[in-house]
């Protein structure tokens, strides 16, 4: 493969993760040691910040940013959620096609590397098959990034592990706060977690435990597994009678025997005539409070989730940066449309590696727990799944304080300068 | 003051925090160094439990455990929301007097410390003064404790330095969160955080801004107060306008015009017939979807928030251990119905010491936040506040960790064997 020289630019897609910054940090630090890579720019807010060109000059950034960058939560280049819709706007999708290779081309990208979950997969995957039909030359690779681990191919997705090992830390607080009020009238807590398909974050939940039963959590439903709801209601019952309190955790999307989500029940509407803004968690505490007549109280972490760097994995740390350096080395080396993937060698002591999957495979596909890793009753992952996450939130990452706050980064984003008339 | 010889007893009352149980550890401690002091008991559940007789014995305890009390959240001990109510219940009061002194007496109780907050402190005050009415010789103390902050008196109260450190990085990750994905849409996110009549939970989160006026939180809602529902939703988009997006704390208290808590809307009804579960901050959110069109999403950290040991505070642990201590030393000096207080030497550098406060001055009064130490519109705290608040989130507890998470400990529980018949 004939080396191919020119200029780099990695952008952000989607929901942010502890991590995304990472493996763009990455990509940066990787690309510096190619001399074929001339210039490196980053891509404000995804897709959309380049079709109005809106690029900044990471050379102008300081090293020390860079580094910072490993331990800054949420996109530090921005993000947005465009989708390239060729099947319902062609018209639209084919505009922006020829204003982003207008881009490409006037500021000769010759890599571009998309980080981001399967819909920004899936438009990597589609600008790589428009540069091959265009003759440009460019290599385009993905980044794997999401909370939701719902990626396939790869052993799990970096940002995984960092929302799970907060959750979990969350989790087993929660849970000895209410353990310790605990009296004989019972107690309830609900933690809603995200997690609107698939029920990898839920799940996650399950290493609170610490492998002693009697810990919470002490139920996770997971939106794979219609919530019965007499069972969930005797379980939630005989968990008080033996520990007089039950912590459940429930992924945002859980939903009923009808398919429909819990948390989004239209019925209940508000003063405008709106759906009442209330979640899986309140939810089910409705029927927990009122069928059990259990105190009963709800906790909705949201984007806190997704954003807490300051107990983020190192594991997940290093494993996101290893993604986006293998993805920069892969393109050096005449690869496009790809993703790298993490490949477990072995869980115990854990190992992994890098490969290349083609983005055609991962593009608009979920991934989905297996149902062998949950219990039979569905209401607890089993030993199976354990064995799988427990290595993901190994190690704490170190970040600088002051004032008893980290300190992340944010860059300076000294702009390049257009080229191009504005979008029209 | 004539030498007391005889046993200790130290109890936990009302919601936990993260750092009640190194006043504990600061008491264990501290009995530890005096030769007066003969056995340390720990009251399970509060004074609910010591009406029970059911006693542990701290000797019993691994020193390891101790130690390991300074950075584990809840109560190691339980705690419990029992009252004894001379005015609503003057019979069953009397009863349960009659009956704590007949355990104090049986097991030799001496020393008497109870940790908590408000009716807790009433509680210890009425133990001191029927131990004078009897001529029973016994020392108590209160132990301050509440992430409330709402006790008069003290600087501020352990537990409220490490619940505004957790809320502040939570609410600065969300705030880089949704800024990086903010687009010209805007858009909004909620935090709601607990405080039922008094802010200071709530108005600690300004430490998010690390003293930038654009950083989040853009808004400070307090129960202290009334919403004034137009200006805010005004204000909601003069920050949207300016940033794309616009993060607002809220405690869970806040309150309308009216004087009602708006979380606590008795007209949305469940399938129960009983009121939605919501709280304030979707309340909120209804108003601001509803109003503005904005896409918004609350946060509501609930128990999490008072359980964070991952993210304490260390100068909060420090001060809650030196209080415990220094309540044992009083008491072994002869005094008896005080609760240690904080007393603040200077703010820039931080220095602070302890001094005694008679229980009758702390029983059953709360303190609100200055209103000069709020901006004029109601919106933000001010200056005067940041200078009483930044010093006590400075400080990271090192919390030991295994397989990702934090090692918290969980008390032997050795039981002191009953001399009593059960409670009639």
């Amino acid at each position: 493969m004939a080396e191919l020289n020119g200029n780099l630019l990695v952008a952000q897609s989607g929901g942010p993760t502890s991590v995304i910054n990472a493996s763009v940090a990455g990509v940066i630090t990787e690309a510096g040691h190619h001399e074929c890579i001339e210039e490196i720019y980053g891509g404000l807010n995804g897709i959309l910040g380049i079709l109005n060109e809106e690029l900044i000059d990471i050379n102008d950034e300081r090293s020390k940013a860079i580094e910072g960058l490993k331990h800054t939560p949420a996109a530090a280049l921005g993000t947005c959620r465009y989708k390239i819709d060729f099947k319902k706007k062609p018209e639209k999708a084919a505009q922006d096609m020829d204003r982003l290779f207008e881009v490409f081309n006037a500021h000769n990208i010759r890599y571009f590397f998309y980080a981001g979950g399967n819909d920004s997969q899936d438009t990597a995957h589609k600008i790589h098959l428009e540069a091959v039909k265009r003759g440009y030359e460019m290599r385009v690779m993905g980044v794997p990034k999401t909370i939701d681990n719902d990626l396939p191919a790869t052993d799990h997705c970096p940002g995984y592990g960092s929302v799970i090992k907060y959750n979990s830390v969350t989790v087993a607080e929660i849970g000895l706060d209410v353990g310790s009020m605990a009296t004989d009238d019972g107690s309830c807590c609900i933690v809603e977690v995200m997690g609107r398909a698939a029920g990898w974050i839920a799940a996650g939940t399950v290493l609170a435990k610490q492998g002693n039963p009697a810990n919470p959590p002490h139920i996770i439903l997971l939106p794979e597994i219609a919530l019965d709801e007499a069972a969930f209601l005797e379980r939630v019952k005989s968990v008080v009678a033996e520990h007089k309190y039950c912590i459940v955790v429930c992924g945002e999307g859980v939903k009923n025997a009808a398919g429909e989500e819990i948390g989004a029940d239209k019925t209940r509407l508000d003063a405008f005539g709106h759906p009442v803004l209330s979640g899986a968690a309140d939810a089910l505490a409705s029927i927990v409070q009122g069928k059990l007549n259990l105190k009963t109280r709800t906790v909705k972490l949201g984007y806190a989730q997704r954003a807490a760097a300051h107990f983020a994995s190192q594991t997940d740390v290093d494993e996101a940066v290893a993604l986006g350096a293998s993805a920069v080395r892969a393109a050096v080396d005449g690869k496009s449309g790809f993703m790298p993937k993490l490949v477990r060698l072995s869980s115990s002591p854990y190992r992994w590696d890098v490969a290349l999957e083609p983005l055609e495979n991962i593009a608009n596909v979920e991934h989905f727990i297996p149902r062998d890793w949950i219990s039979e009753d569905g209401f607890m992952p089993n030993e199976k799944f354990v064995e799988y996450a427990a290595p993901l939130i190994e190690g704490q990452v170190q970040v600088p304080m002051k004032g008893g706050l980290p300190q992340y980064t944010v860059l300076a984003k000294s702009r390049v300068e257009k080229k191009l008339a504005p979008r029209s």
